[in-house]
């Protein structure tokens, strides 16, 4: 039996990260990776497959991120953690001193009739069901993509640029609700359909028709709408099954259950990424939130923390960017919604400028943000921004800001650097301008 | 004799943002604004005049940003602080009970010989005369920029869009030294050079030289350039003339003294922007950086602290950013350089990954981050990024970090969001695989 010191099962962005870290932190050269797929599909690339980039190919992470670390292609399918080994698909069997499950998530397959018919597809981390996808796509001529959050209006734009008609079916009031103030998921709904996609909300997918392949979809409303092909992306369930056959923990939102150090209730065994349970931020309850940028902060902790707890994972906050059209929206941290919910006395500002300055420099369009704040302590909770490119960038910033549990008056106050070609003009810098209007909205609510 | 709450001498970026802000902070409407240009100019936007936004008019700042507070178009030639009066240029005298000082800079005019000849400019915030520099160009062939700061850079690069022979001179052995580390200077350089601008360095202007107007310079090695119009923008001088003659207390840089509260040795005088003293964010001293972005921070702070103190000014970090041609950079707070010479032992870290992902994606372009930390207190200390438009929001980042005593490892782990037309991959993210690269060479440091 062969045995390597630090075994990761699932070679996607939790566990290329945590093999990249593992050597970088403890310059450890036994490394077996154990991947199912072939290749390892970047995952939050996939919508753009179909559009943008025009290629399963182009969308690969290349083997050689794993740097000294061996990969294997195969299923593991137990654990054996007395025995510290896992066993794979072809029967080998590998030990192991340390563990890290990176076993991601599998697309909800809701339970609508229909659903297995031919050219139903699902949105899956697999290079040649994604090559299949697209030559399904070639003959197909409108998709209807059930589930309008972050994976489902991508697609849906991407399809556009394809040429397809497109139809979105969001079961909420709104696409990207979940995750999006009311008002920016009003502007993505725009944008869709300024691109041409039919956006129908508050309904859902009664079933789906054919013979054999889909001909078409019948929504609760009685709605009927003629289509060939289907594309689901309502969300993903983690990959907790080998965890679970093995005594492992799982949390209330399905992943497995790993304390702040990534640890999950096997000392010598570590969860990161989709897998893996997320605690809040803010409060520390599970939260059900299943990003890469996640996944690779996770791998990175479970590396640094692989023999003793060094670094702390903080909690997620949530950091969600994407552009639909023209449009670029960024979420970071808790909406107004979400923050009420969680018992805090908000009070929010906005500010809106010119992304450039003056207004009248080239391609200047209006960057808008909305930031939260916890009225008792002051601290920011939250923020978004739309509608520039350079929003993913200030999503970012907000980050920063909540993580340091920066004030109302630190935010107003903050040091930001300004340019023409670059930013807003610092009389009207969005950021510290939205602070200093939750700060009169707090202070005219406190007369 | 008129007597207003607040009277606020100087109307550019400063000043402006102290009116909106103390109307905001405390209702006033008894506001009075005096300024001595008759229009507002954009500060940042001086450059951009002259070859993207082709007119002064569309650079100017509008006074309705004033809100209620008056506005008067006059020169303010004393202050009698015992009496809490101004005396303006038509011998009009008006009280106030709270002062603001934003008298901003005024160009370095260096003691060359032949500096007073026809066609030789500076770069005044003045919108008369900025027009005509520009009629003075129309008649211009090969335009000499003395300096090759930012304003030098920019105007170099501005001036060759309108087809303009070009050719900077610097005094430093690089563009951009003060500021940025060596690599961002030369790729600055380049940057110019791929425009077709000619630049020179470890040099000086020795003289000016034309019967009349300008005709050509000679520099300190000998040469001589035939040239027709001279640019000079090494730099500006705190304007305190004013401030001085009221027996206010001057700075070591020149400006005028202010506490944590923006106040000046007269309790009932405040001070922002340009002509205010500024001290470094990282050991208090006195540090000469006069930029838009700071003066507007500073202009809140005073509208805050007007009668009270309540905002403290952490100190000034330094956010610059720019874009040459193609290459945009941002600098935030102290390259290594610097750090060293405050006495930190640094260790830096430096990252490169496409700006979006995977790097197949359209115009994804190299982006660079290098980080300096404090080796002791492992803080972040500075960083800077180049070279696609997003780095102006990546500085803010930096900034962010930096203010909150962020560490290596914090940053390390850092909780970004990413997105394919956004930003880089999750398993990349430039901002904290520097710190990765800066911890684990500190590591092999210490080993």
């Amino acid at each position: 039996m062969v045995k390597s010191e630090l075994v990761i099962i699932g070679g996607s962005a939790g566990g290329i990260q945590a093999a990249i870290c593992a050597q970088k932190h403890h310059g450890l050269k036994d490394i077996l990776v154990i991947r199912s797929e072939v290749e390892a599909v970047v995952p939050c690339g996939i919508p753009y497959i179909y559009g943008t980039l025009g290629a399963v190919e182009k969308n690969i992470m290349p083997d050689k991120l794993l740097g000294e670390a061996k990969l294997k292609v195969a299923e593991a399918v137990s654990i054996d953690r007395k025995g510290k080994t896992v066993t794979l698909g072809d029967g080998e069997v590998v030990g192991y001193n340390k563990l890290i499950l990176a076993t991601g998530s599998n697309p909800i397959q809701p339970p609508i009739p229909g659903i297995d018919k031919k050219n139903v597809w699902f949105v899956r981390k697999h290079a040649d069901y994604l090559r299949q996808m697209e030559s399904a796509m070639d003959h197909a001529r409108h998709i209807v993509v059930v589930g309008g959050g972050f994976i489902g209006a991508e697609f849906a734009d991407e399809c556009r640029k394809r040429g397809h008609e497109v139809t979105i079916v969001e079961l909420l009031e709104h696409c990207l609700q979940l995750v999006c103030p009311e008002d920016l998921c009003i502007r993505s709904e725009e944008a869709l359909r300024q691109r041409g996609v039919e956006v129908i909300t508050s309904n859902a997918v009664k079933s789906i028709d054919g013979t054999d392949k889909v001909e078409s979809v019948t929504l609760e409303s009685g709605e009927r709408i003629n289509c060939d092909m289907v594309i689901v992306g309502i969300g993903v369930v983690p990959n907790v099954k080998l965890a679970k056959e093995a005594g492992l923990e799982i949390g209330s939102t399905g992943g497995i259950k790993v304390d702040e150090f990534q640890r999950t209730t096997d000392p010598d065994i570590l969860a990161v990424g989709d897998c893996a349970e997320k605690y809040s931020f803010f409060n520390g309850q599970p939260v059900p939130v299943r990003l890469a940028s996640v996944a690779t902060r996770e791998g990175k902790i479970a590396a640094a923390d692989l023999y003793h707890p060094q670094w702390r994972n903080i909690g997620t906050i949530g950091v969600f960017s994407t552009i639909v059209g023209e449009t670029a929206i960024a979420v970071s941290g808790l909406t107004d919604a979400q923050a009420a919910k969680l018992g805090y006395s908000v009070v929010t500002g906005e500010a809106e400028a010119a992304s450039k300055h003056p207004g009248t420099m080239p391609d200047a369009r209006p960057m808008r943000v909305k930031l939260v704040f916890d009225r008792r302590s002051g601290k920011l909770l939250g923020g978004c921004a739309c509608c520039v490119a350079t929003v993913g960038e200030v999503g970012n910033l907000m980050a920063a800001a909540i993580v340091n549990g920066m004030t109302i008056e630190q935010v107003a106050m903050f040091p930001m650097g300004t340019h023409p070609w670059l930013t807003a003009t610092p009389l009207a810098y969005q950021i510290s301008d939205a602070a200093s209007d939750a700060l009169h909205r707090s202070k005219k609510a406190a007369a």
